[in-house]
């Protein structure tokens, strides 16, 4: 017999005498408008506000958490991709469902079923195609159009992330139709590390782009300059930067130069990730200038399996962390800028071992620096709760970026900041039963994590 | 007046509304077979069926955990090793039981004595003498041999580790008495740092249990492959690396080649962890060949005193842990077999620092990499449950190895079956506790963690 | 309407049912002495008995834990220097009372506040003036100069941290008036750092405060020794190392002598951490002859920000921990002195990684090796319950330090000590809660925790 599918009400939240006040504190921010100042749903969707695809192309191919469990259980990533019949697609996510225990994604696509889509009964292979047909006919009704979920949701400000060369065609249409609402971020990753295929032509493009002359270092960085001026005009409050290593430590003019011109003839080779590192010093110095919050979530090494990027592309669930070192990394762009007027600096991390160590005394005294909330394969019930108790008692709860949803899976955002203010009101929770923080104290703390925080981080 | 020694029935059970949870999880687990895929008691143990020794030689003297905290607080290694007086050294351990409160030692031990032993008294100087009789008075019946211990802990299947030069004369032996229920494991860590005392003749002795010319790399690979071989006819199921770093580099046949000349002359130098790394991917290339699933575990610095080691051997507790890293390490192994068809690779870790960041993330993702049970100083009731919360938000429950008892302590295997049971109970209860877990979901895993997955893991 | 300060009589207990056994075990050792074997506290407030200053000069400006988040949160740290006006510095931090939450500087100064002062209001901005003239008034008062407070906080003992070259004119002093109770620790850090500015002069005044020539090596280790003497005949027990690496590999004497000449020329260069290593080594040669136990607390890198240094000088907050390494890094001298009669060593970290990879299995076996309590941002509810967590298990409790305050501010010495006493009392009532340990044994550990292990790691 089918399994129902009923989220409980007290999802998330800690048993025991602490549930009483958790539930309290979360029913106090359950229903507060969502901040989604970094994410990476496409401007596209809402510029054009059509429907969704079919239930495969919407949960299942492109959502790496989930393509990555299965197919570390034996279903081939071929038969998950894009292409492939959408039915049996579906069919194969359906019957490994119970995969997904005890895992992030059980949490957040049960709220995206249940909640979102209206969906009555728990996947498996029996439920497959009755809910494939459901969620069909659902996505083809209006109010499941993107800029109707979008009001249902209470999104209230959504950026995506956008190349530094992209022309922003669909956020100026956006700023016009949705204004303040729907916002782009600057990333330059693919303009800053040297030697990744295609760098030359990307700069070429810039130069394009920007109407600078970037066959020379300072043309570059001039249209660097340009582009973030019209990432501004468009809206944009932030920068958002993928680096390998935290490395911030500057060039010479000379030796960037130098570099700068060896990579344009394709020579740049050892000084590839130096010059990565004096381009985070760069941004550091341009975000001073122009106000553009620097996001920063380094080490991660990308693609490890090269079979599978070469035929499967990037974004598939091989990307694997690796330890990250903070403390001297951030050290020469903390001298320059730590202090600096109209500076912000969020960092991110999928290393949790620089939590108590590294990032918490950092945020906890330079005062342009905040904690991004628990990245990537954090961002789950018992990785939130480490983050909470390892970082709160060093750097304060004043120090925190608030949520960030971080997501390509524009139905999941409900879910992901649901699960954050449970998690964050079950923290609070437990410090009020220990008489380490009043319920009153735990309320105004909730609708900063929440709410606040992010609005005062990403300065709107 | 001594005190009594009474397991409670609830032990390392969480307290407050999990525990009754826990307790039905523990309960619909408690009685399942063991599975013991990965240990070091010796066949011939089981070949000769010899009584145990007396009550210092079976409890104290092999047992590095008890040893190394006995010396902490004082007592020399000298008196509490083989040739003393056992009864001494029973007085010795026994005076100092108080040093093992909060320890998994105590737990174990507890078990030992009052499940399997019958012992009613706790461990005291005033009690060492009448637990010393009585213990060896136990030990002299016959329903206390090893293979009667076998029926009793129900233990359906355990693996001995042996040297790759191993003649495997007991396991022959073992194969027509005990069919499938003593089977060796493959461990040719001595064949593969070449500058270790004694490598060149174990490559001799190799060569010629293997009827191979050893003298050249070749020939040595040949060897090998052959061993591997005679132990799948005994019964192998998987070899076992205790590397230093994980490093899988592999060299080019030329270079290994060269090493292999150089390290017979006794010139190897700074190349042996080189050699080692290469090793290790050779390895991956016969499992993937001959189906031995690959277990590894790097990351301990042995013989921390060479003092201790002249004067007493290894394995007496003095191994300590280094940083680990396995994200880069095990690219070149994973970018070669992590997909392929008959591969399996379990890896442990005593860094628990890797779990979140590097484990769970790969077991995550590639089909043919599992996670092993938390290892050495980790296999402890707050050790195993934080494995647990670190690693199945990213992994999942299905890309587990389910326990591994890894001990030299024959007695201790129920307890440590036992308290993983209860750890993982308690662990899904509270899961089931915070809405995240169904119960009948709850009672499916733990059966799965406790039996099911060691089956599937190591393919039996 | 100003808040009530009214801190609970449970704070810091865990909640459920582990509380009461909680309270118990809190109340059996909450009216034990305190032993203060590792503080910063100066000799001179005991020495001449003076009067404390204001409310800013006492809690917040020689604070950096206080400092350290206003400024994080954009007050200037000019402005809560001293020299400034101390009401508007006390108001400053009244006003941003509320970045507090969720911090263990809360903790502590509530518990100054409410149980050392008599405070009845919580800090406000509408609040700061009334506290600021309560306190003062009450600083004012003869039972609040700092020799009442040494017996009205119970304190046995206390020491002070001094550098090589003080006279210990108070010490001789105190060691006549007070004996016993306050007592020097030998901090030889400035003599060891052969390029840190102002070596040389440091060493000029080691030798003529010790008598000894050290314009050579020989000589320089002569003065430490003679050093080390004064120290131990006015009642120094241990000696203090904050070293940045962990590193204590020994050179040659030849090379030593090298290295020494050349730091007098001023051309140490490259080989000044070599040379601290190195002293490391000579320090613990000359702790297994003299007894002083050895503190090491590595891993720091000090003054992160340069133009904070050279306004406002050194432990102003920026002080930001790096990932250390023990294993291989104590090994030369774990190999010689190790096992030594005598010799005693104390570990501290603020990278909470080791706790179980490194320290406990260290602490684990070498008899002269003791885990030190969690030091300066670990000091804090959850951090130390980590610790208990993270290195019960390997360690025991016996190879523990017990606590230690490590503080400045002395007025904050009884609210540590409370809140260790009651986070070890919740971490063993959990034990007890879970069967692993009976409530009689807790309440022997918890007297060994927070009184008895102290006095034997420092051999009192």
């Amino acid at each position: 017999m089918p399994k129902a599918l009923q989220p409980h009400p007290d999802r998330a939240l800690p048993a025991g005498e602490a549930r009483d006040i958790a539930r309290r504190i979360y029913q106090s921010v359950r229903d507060l408008p969502l901040l989604c100042f970094h994410g990476h749903v496409e401007a596209a969707l809402f510029a054009t506000d059509e429907p969704f695809g079919d239930p495969a192309d919407l949960l299942v191919v492109p959502d790496h958490y989930v393509t990555r469990m299965l197919v570390s259980q034996g279903v081939p990533l071929e038969s998950l991709s894009a292409g492939g019949d959408p039915r049996e697609i579906w069919r194969a996510f359906c019957s490994h469902w119970h995969l997904f225990r005890g895992t992030p994604s059980r949490y957040w696509i049960e709220h995206e079923l249940a909640e979102v889509l209206g969906v009555k009964l728990a996947p498996s292979a029996e439920t497959a195609d009755e809910l494939y047909d459901e969620i069909s006919a659902r996505l083809a009704e209006p109010s499941f159009r993107p800029r109707a979920l979008l009001d249902a949701f209470r999104i209230e400000l959504i950026s995506t992330t956008d190349a530094a060369t992209d022309d922003l065609a669909h956020h100026k249409a956006l700023a016009a139709e949705l204004p303040g609402r729907v916002i782009p971020t600057f990333r330059p990753d693919a303009l800053v590390y040297v030697d990744t295929p295609g760098w030359a032509e990307n700069v070429r493009l810039l130069g394009e782009i920007a109407g600078q002359d970037t066959s020379t270092y300072d043309g570059y960085l001039e249209a660097l300059r340009e582009r973030r001026r019209a990432f501004i005009e468009s809206g944009a409050l932030a920068s958002d930067h993928g680096h390998f290593s935290a490395s911030t430590e500057p060039l010479s003019d000379e030796a960037a130069r130098a570099v700068y011109a060896d990579a344009l003839r394709g020579e740049a080779g050892a000084a590839a990730e130096a010059f990565a590192g004096h381009m985070l010093f760069q941004m550091a110095a341009m975000s001073a200038e122009d106000g553009l919050v620097m996001q920063l979530h380094p080490g991660v090494l990308r693609n490890h399996s090269t079979d599978v990027l070469d035929r499967f592309g990037r974004d598939r669930g091989y990307d694997i962390p690796v330890q990250t070192e903070f403390t001297r990394s951030l050290r020469p762009l903390l001298e320059r800028f730590g202090h600096a007027e109209g500076f912000g600096l969020v960092l991110f991390t999928v290393d949790e071992t620089v939590y108590s160590r590294e990032l918490a005394p950092l945020a906890g005294v330079y005062p342009t620096v905040r904690l991004g909330a628990p990245w990537w394969f954090l961002d789950s019930p018992d990785g939130m709760r480490r983050f909470r108790e390892l970082v709160t008692e060093t750097a304060g709860f004043a120090n925190m970026s608030g949520f960030v949803d971080d997501t390509r899976a524009f139905l999941s955002i409900p879910a992901r900041h649901d699960l954050a203010r449970r998690i964050d009101a079950g923290y609070l929770a437990r410090l009020v039963t220990e008489h380490r923080l009043a319920e009153d104290e735990a309320l105004e703390v909730a609708a900063d994590l929440a709410y606040n925080l992010a609005s005062t981080t990403y300065r709107r």
